[in-house]
């Protein structure tokens, strides 16, 4: 039986998703629970990486188990009671056999979420990145709609991706204001290595009038590189949905 | 010098504001720091304790230092250099000499958040207590009418707490939604011993309506203790702000 996952994490005391060595990841925590449930060794496919210290909202996977005495349904809740409080399963479902959550992923959203304050602040840190000023909205939403669409994002990509290709498409790139917080949305078919915070990192730059809209337009489809550009710390990224058809 | 000073914290590692055996406390890291920072051996004085897992967003103490060699403003900065992440220092400045951050309070603003999932939500728990369902509002706003005023509050208090007068007045108790949390915001002139946690537990007993209108009118002015009020979890609650004249 093929069973479909919605998964929710606060990847703080994580590793990123995908299992590796000397760090514990979400895919080796979510695959012990299955091995105490079931008792067989089950790989766990996600619908992507995400990196070490990422959250997500809305991760997607896929895992097939032999036995059939469990309805793929009441996996979520089996899997919860031996999950920890930072890793739970929100939904189980069955999917049909021919489901990849890698593979037959059509669209996935990200957000990146800033916040503004002159001073760390304690019940904001964990989730998100902190910034000194409020920055130049507009300049921001102009660059997003350079983005926006299919082009070469060779620029907007850490090494050691190993993507075939750097074309990407971005359908949706909004920068939205909420009470002390600013939340970079955006909604593509895929994302190369680091990209999204890249993007958000271009797009801060961009607010805080380190970059203007013409060194954008030059670093997408083939275009220079923009020196400036960061990658941003992982506590303020989280996947929070991956569509399908 | 007597210096005032707002403090935020994530009260998540401390075994609450004031020092203590055997558990790292949040007023303890503050002395260190100002040990570091001064040479000398500094009392820290809160509005109040905050209990084990409580959060803070506008802690108010106060310290006398020795040496003038800081302006007041500056403790802020070179105290945020020496504590960690989950404690900062939001503001500091020169207080009267007959300031004292806990006897010169006149009211102080709490807010307790409950989220609303089937699940266990990673992203939610830290700073929340997770309820199955939306109560009734409508009651629990009824039952708030019921408690604001000055009344004597003996039936919502956990002994220990070792108050001279369980007489206290709340100036306003809202209950407010917001996407899918619940958040209960009391303002009073003082709180018993876990008062705040007892009070959200009664509110949403009578959202869940396992309590009525009528309990709650009963529990207060000498009335008779409510037995299914419980000490909701620490996590969910936070000290908003401390108000002086």
């Amino acid at each position: 039986m093929k069973v479909k996952a919605l998964i929710e994490y606060d990847g703080t005391e994580y590793g990123g998703w995908q299992v590796q060595k000397n760090r514990i990841t979400v895919e080796e925590k979510i695959e012990q629970a299955l091995k105490t449930l079931t008792g067989e060794t089950v790989k766990v496919v996600g619908s992507g990486r995400t990196d070490a210290g990422v959250h997500a909202r809305g991760q997607v996977a896929h895992f097939c188990v032999e036995k059939e005495n469990i309805p793929a349904e009441r996996f979520a809740f089996a899997l919860n009671v031996l999950l920890p409080n930072d890793i739970k399963i929100l939904k189980t479902e069955k999917a049909k056999e021919c489901f990849d959550a890698r593979k037959s992923a059509k669209r996935k959203t990200y957000k990146y979420t800033f916040y503004v304050s002159d001073t760390v602040r304690p019940l904001k840190e964990r989730f998100a990145t902190r910034i000194k000023a409020v920055p130049d909205l507009f300049a921001m939403r102009m660059a997003a709609e350079v983005l926006k669409g299919e082009h070469d994002f060779k620029n907007y990509c850490a090494s050691g991706g190993g993507a075939k290709t750097s074309v990407r498409e971005i359908y949706d790139l909004e920068v939205e204001e909420f009470y002390d917080e600013i939340i970079i949305k955006v909604t593509g078919n895929g994302f190369l290595y680091n990209m999204v915070r890249i993007i958000a990192g271009t797009l801060l730059a961009v607010g805080e009038h380190k970059l203007d809209l013409n060194d954008v337009i030059k670093s997408v489809n083939g275009g220079e590189r923009i020196p400036t550009q960061k990658t941003l710390p992982a506590k303020g990224l989280c996947l929070e949905s991956v569509k399908y058809e």
